[in-house]
């Protein structure tokens, strides 16, 4: 087996064509970055995978719940009584994956994150304290047993993050981009958002995919995704499935800003 | 940092405390073995992650997808795209953590497997075509990329393994005698026949409490889970909480034999 990978799937380009644009696209077509999905997947949840080293270096995953304090710095509570606190004692190299929930899509489909790097203790005791009380804002029943002795915080120092948002949709950043960041404000909207876009907008859908996308051909349109930058949407065309980008014409920047900013798209696709 | 752990939670007593029972239980109190806890958890889910370890030897998490064959044999296909397809190709060290659906429970009481262990190629053709066959039922779109050059079929033999059920609930068993059960005809029953005891039957699991499991003094009783053998009680007393087992006459063979085997131990109750 050779240690250089191949850069593609070795695939048939038949498996993974989907068919281009008619014409120009008119709306942007930006779009969350790596490290912003990143962040945003590692804010909407406290539950993940922990990977640490067993004494005999064989790698061992558990899973952990876990809070987030600063630029996204996860902190875990574990206990020396499991395995993984253990690991921890004697090898500080970890890394944490956090997945969304699937919620009846495909899970590879789905988000999901690595954040690989080193489990410290806090530095300080003002960080120690801000550490355990998001640890039991995240984990009420932190309140017991984080006063147990055998529990200690560990910070995990982000040094290289893994996004994967689904199939063919991937990328790394490294620990100043995850940092840099925030995670987006709409996150906890989209999915109401994306079901009421598919359910009562359908019409309005398939405008943005002909008017926006360039998709004049256009037959159908889904919106498979909704961020604070704008909609994914699924073609349907008859030269065969296509998917497409439509931006918002700013950023979103409330929490519920999501319906202002979808309103004003589709009065572009109508005007246009 | 001492590297002997302690054998118990550092913990006041009074955190963990159980009201004890006041009567002899007269139900038997046989559950699942951890292995068969394991077997059950694995044979419930066709997603898990992955800990590989990546080149420099730092613990690597990924979401995979998996099938089983066999004696709980995990089977995986991986891209050397991907970082974990190429850690493998390396170092063949790996444990698979599969996690219990939590349901609106808190994700930390609920059920979670390790199995830790070495992936292999297929031994000969019959468990090559086996384990692709098993995983393209598991995952359908295994039909397409299971055929691109970057994909390969893993089998996780396993050595070592781990399960956590919840708070408390937790044990490990060695390689044999996971391979040596089966899962719970019934794990997928249970869901539905926990939420069905509790708000159609409580008077009767009240019953169970006082008169099979020995709180001769319960005031409330709940059921937190149930499998082939019998089901768990969370118990109030004027002592505290408590917690018990009431087993039925004799385990379940079939998928659906959890109605029956809950009325017989309901009756006995009424007869006690």
């Amino acid at each position: 087996m050779s240690s250089a990978p191949p850069l593609n799937h070795q695939a048939p380009p038949s498996a993974l064509r989907l068919a281009p644009p008619l014409a120009e696209p008119l709306a942007d077509t930006r779009r969350r970055s790596p490290a912003e999905e990143a962040r945003t997947l590692v804010a909407s949840s406290t539950l993940g995978t922990l990977s640490t080293l067993s004494e005999d270096g064989h790698p061992w995953g558990s899973v952990v719940s876990y809070a987030t304090i600063g630029e996204g710095v996860p902190v875990l509570m574990l206990s020396t009584l499991a395995e993984h606190g253990r690991n921890l004692a004697l090898d500080q190299r970890v890394s944490l994956v956090v997945s969304e929930s699937a919620n009846g899509r495909d899970p590879l489909d789905s988000g999901r994150v690595t954040l690989a790097g080193r489990a410290e203790r806090a530095r300080d005791a003002e960080e120690e304290a801000a550490a355990r009380a998001a640890y039991v804002e995240a984990v009420p029943a932190a309140s017991v047993f984080g006063s147990f002795g055998d529990f200690s915080l560990w910070l995990l120092r982000v040094e290289r993050v893994r996004w994967v948002g689904g199939f063919g949709r991937m990328d790394s950043c490294d620990a100043a981009a995850y940092a840099a960041v925030e995670p987006d404000p709409v996150a906890p909207a989209t999915e109401y958002a994306v079901t009421h876009l598919n359910e009562d907008h359908a019409d309005v859908l398939l405008l943005m995919a002909q008017r926006l996308a360039g998709y004049t051909d256009a037959t159908t349109a889904r919106c498979d995704r909704a961020d604070r930058y704008g909609l994914d949407l699924r073609i349907g065309t008859p030269r065969g499935p296509a998917a497409a980008r439509v931006a918002f014409t700013e950023p979103i920047v409330a929490p519920d800003g999501l319906r202002a900013a979808s309103v004003e798209l589709a009065q572009r696709a109508r005007q246009t």
